[in-house]
């Protein structure tokens, strides 16, 4: 088993070689930071020797004390002073990257990353739930990686990558828990034991996904009642039992009453008293009271009706989570996190940001990003995402969870470009320009990349999300994807299901009329009118939110028609330049490499076409409008 | 394991009961018919004694003599006389059916049942591909039911079911043959042993789907060439071991060039290359000469591109079966039999005759059915396909494969009464009359039936066909069911796929133009011009043939819109009264089998209703034109 570098290659750390550095803390996370100095060829030394390099923590922490609150850290003229034990790790990482002298703090105190990983092959989703980069690097078939042949390597490799990015905190199995899962609160948690050693070496807290009916499942109990005494008490004791092997225990993730996973609304129970119930079990183990230290409930706010009836008007998906969330607001214990989508539907690559995230002051929140790329070309597509989630990220605060897009892929994220998406993930809480954060993730994983290469690199990647969206549903409507697999076009595929994801075309027009006037108001769950109108709806969200007729002429001043074969051409069009920019990198960059994005990038044009040429000849033969250019349609 | 007895009941043999019975023949099917005679509790008697009836062969058989061209009888005063041993079988279970004295002979030699049971259970198709009744009767997760409790006995059980519908042979396996199933016909022929036993004892000659790079698959050639000497050879090895042990083994199923089946055109043989070399290694196992006779090649016509690109309006999957075999007309060997799906496209509830079945005059051909109702309800539905059946075979001749609808379901075949297509797929060879064959399934299933029975039970039956048709695809359109499962509607579902089943719906009109004047010409593979116009061409079919206006008139006064609305509101009304009427069988039939139906209809409604709104808000949305009578369309 080869392991990728990644934004890790050994150039990075040859700012180290025949240094003399120090590193001044008994905390564990130093004897990391000593092994990564001395793996880089430093000389380490002790205090009152001379240095080149000094790595201290002010003040100095308890050992089990890496609580989320001290990540900060100071680049000063001799090394690094840490506000925590994880501020020296921060640091060593920052200096790799060259950064310059001065303070250096995370905009959002968790940023974690959530695994769907399976630990059985589930029979449709497969070893990872959506997962587009092989199979876990946890387990396989049922079986612990971390007892296999160069299983521990790969975990303790990945650890200290997330740890590279700035990620403090990882759920390790997918939110749909089914049976075996389960038993990693039980029988199999020696398992997360050995998972949470390697992540802690870097400073990474493990959490896990729980089923909110495990007392049930695991036949311990007939009900999950959040309000009945042996439900508590049977959380109470799993808990305990948790915290006993694993002190620094991170806490649950939890998909309830929702897409068919069990919850609290079987006992006529609410999200607060199920959320608040779990969270009590962990209360006791809080070596600080507040919600980013110790144990804590994350509680997902992905809530809405997916057997909802497609002639019912009335009902809207977008609303869901405002509407049972919203209401809730102040009730939450304060180790519950809201874990909430960036958008109101699902990780479409254009929706308008979640009026959950503005609309719970009282509430602990995360904002639950998706590196893995379900409607983003699924890591066959370029898509660099962080344009979109910096955007998302400038009006969020709290914490940040991203849905990994992490395998056992050769490059871990199946298409190699993809993993400056998970770089992304943890960087832009600490760097919130995503332009930026890609010049870093360029120079890490192509060290002394030369000008043409990173010119290919951003001609790839800066604008590859706005490609993307050119050529798939337009204008915000979202959807149109093969229903089951996501992957390519289906413009009717969900539109008479059940799954209350609609654009509704007919003859004359398109598009989902959420407005208060006319539509199923939830543009009134945002506080500012920009939506309700289309005078003053932007242009990129205007079948999110309102039908117009394919003659509207939007802000840019061409129609809707016009616009939607317009965009689909430049979009292929770009696609076929990205080829023939990375033609030119042939000799740039490692050959498996380049040949893996090209083969890629030959799917993604394809792939760019059928979406081209669906799109427009669905909405040519609905409007009977020609393209005013002229160009073929089918 | 209980077995439902179908069409066989105890109350059947009752007019045994008390009878002499002479069974004047040594031939091994003889003794089927004694064992039949003393479990009705007739006294059987020898030659000179007194007998009430009398069953002979005239002349006196072979004991493997069992071709199908002997398969009439007589039913005279004193009993039965056959002109071969099956004769003597069919006579019993003609008496049972009461038959009037008179010659009885079927119209299709061969009357074949096609299995698509896998041995291994298939990881998206199953253990039975299309199977609608639970699992194999003959295989469960790779194991031979045959040596399971109670296995045999249902084999039995079941052959004795398809010889009192007049079947003689049958297929066991799938027609897509994977490597599990490949050595059936090395070390797992002992399983076929064993099952050609069972309906050897009805007289049924057992069949054997083949892959066509067997030698290959198994590992044992480097190529299935058909003219490289080494793959004759491996044939003819194995075809004489699977003689040696089956000495009536019935021959071989292919599936070449289909859907991703290996075959000839691998090697740049013809099809007539790759039957006709198998049939050579059947050849010297044939006890008579003739197609009829000894060991066959059925030889699969249902060819065409899956892989052909939507924006291609010239290829034409109708025409693909005649053109790639009508030019082979008379190039196939004698022991060739070709299998033509009734219909050019797959098994649609409305398609016209197959133009190959009138193209080959010099080819021995077989028509093939599917009573597994794959796109007509999948036996969710009440659809008595022998209507249509009927329709086909009286413009057919030769052989009738029929696909099976049968598994190890309470009632074999998942809904119940869907035993009727499997009965009819036998007895229409016989009796040309569909309803007169429901009559002899009614009187068969449930003896005794009282008038409301009978009535209620045809109310479902009889035009059931017709009623499916209404509420699905339109005026022979096809298809616009979900993709991989075919089962409920989805209009587009098929649209921008590359399977070739596509309706071209715009906002002016909607159908498939296969005129020759301005189509794909698939209309002139046809002797007669009827198919051409419009004018001409029957309504059902309409859409079939022709690209046509929302507002053009059927030969019935209305507009094709209108029909669309008005067969989709009337189908459901069909199907809400076929609810009503069966509530009226409760106490008439065994309460097991009424809840079984009854539930059934209920989801049948459910589905109908939703074919009815998803289809009629499709076209209202496309065209724009309200229903004339003001229903509510979504």
């Amino acid at each position: 088993m080869t392991i990728h570098p990644a934004w890790l290659p050994p150039e990075t750390f040859r700012f180290l070689a025949g240094k003399r550095v120090l590193v001044d803390s008994d905390h564990p996370l130093a004897d990391t930071v000593r092994e990564e100095a001395r793996r880089g060829g430093a000389l380490l030394t002790a205090p009152g020797h001379p240095t080149d390099l000094t790595f201290t923590v002010v003040p100095s922490p308890a050992p089990l004390d890496i609580g989320s609150d001290g990540d900060g850290f100071t680049v000063t003229g001799s090394g690094v002073e840490a506000d925590g034990p994880r501020g020296l790790i921060y640091g060593l990482f920052e200096l790799a990257r060259g950064g310059a002298p001065g303070r250096h703090e995370p905009a959002f105190a968790r940023r974690m990353i959530d695994h769907w990983d399976n630990v059985d092959v589930h029979p449709v989703m497969g070893q990872v739930e959506r997962g587009y980069s092989g199979g876990s690097i946890f387990w396989k078939d049922g079986a612990f990686l971390g007892s296999a042949p160069g299983g521990l390597e790969r975990i303790g490799a990945y650890a200290r990558l997330l740890a590279a990015a700035g990620v403090n905190a990882v759920t390790i199995n997918n939110v749909n828990v089914h049976t075996t899962e389960a038993r990693l609160l039980t029988d199999r948690r020696g398992e997360v034991v050995v998972i949470a050693d390697q992540f802690r070496r870097y400073g990474i807290i493990t959490h896990l996904s729980i089923n909110f009916a495990t007392p049930v499942i695991l036949g311990d109990l007939d009900t999950a009642d959040p309000l009945d005494p042996r439900v508590q008490e049977w959380w109470a004791t799993i808990s305990a039992q948790l915290l006993s092997d694993i002190p620094d225990f991170g806490g649950y993730l939890v998909k309830a009453d929702s897409e068919g996973q069990p919850g609290p609304f079987t006992y006529g129970r609410s999200h607060a008293e199920g959320a608040n119930m779990l969270a009590a079990a962990l209360t006791p183990h809080e070596t600080k009271p507040g919600a980013s230290n110790g144990p804590v409930v994350h509680w997902r706010a992905f809530v809405y009706n997916h057997r909802q009836d497609w002639r019912d008007r009335s009902t809207d998906r977008a609303r869901a989570a405002y509407d049972h969330f919203a209401p809730l607001d102040g009730l939450f214990a304060g180790n519950v996190i809201v874990q909430v989508k960036h958008g109101p539907i699902d990780f479409q690559p254009r929706e308008p940001l979640s009026p959950v995230l503005t609309a719970m002051p009282n509430t602990h929140l995360a904002v639950e990003l998706q590196a893995t790329q379900e409607y983003t070309g699924q890591q066959r597509h370029v898509c660099y995402l962080a344009p979109m989630w910096s955007e998302v990220l400038s009006q969020a605060e709290g914490e940040v969870a991203t849905v990994a897009n992490t395998g056992d892929d050769e490059y871990w994220t199946g298409h190699p470009l993809a993993q400056a998406n998970l770089y992304a993930a943890g960087r832009l809480a600490w760097n919130p320009d995503p332009i930026a954060v890609l010049d870093e993730w360029i120079d890490l994983t192509f060290p002394g990349a030369p000008a043409p290469l990173r010119s290919i690199l951003h001609e790839l990647m800066d604008t590859s999300l706005s490609t993307y969206e050119k050529y798939t549903a337009p204008l915000g409507v979202g959807f149109m994807v093969r229903p089951g697999h996501h992957y390519g076009p289906d413009v009717d595929g969900y539109e008479y299901t059940p799954w209350g994801t609609y654009h509704f075309a007919d003859r004359d027009g398109v598009g989902v009329d959420r407005s208060s006037a006319t539509g199923t108001a939830f543009a009134a769950q945002y506080p500012h009118a920009r939506y309700e109108s289309p005078a003053t709806c932007p242009d990129e969200l205007l079948l999110f939110f309102h039908h117009v007729p394919y003659t509207h002429v939007l802000h840019s001043g061409v129609t809707v028609i016009q616009h939607i074969y317009d965009t689909h051409f430049a979009g292929t069009a770009e696609v076929e330049s990205m080829l023939s920019a990375w033609a030119k990198a042939s000799t740039l960059v490692d050959p498996g490499l380049h040949a893996r994005v090209a083969s890629l990038l030959t799917e993604q044009l394809r792939s760019a076409v059928e979406w081209r040429d669906q799109v427009n000849t669905y909405f040519h033969r609905k409007s009977g409008i020609p393209d005013a250019r002229g160009r073929l349609i089918h």
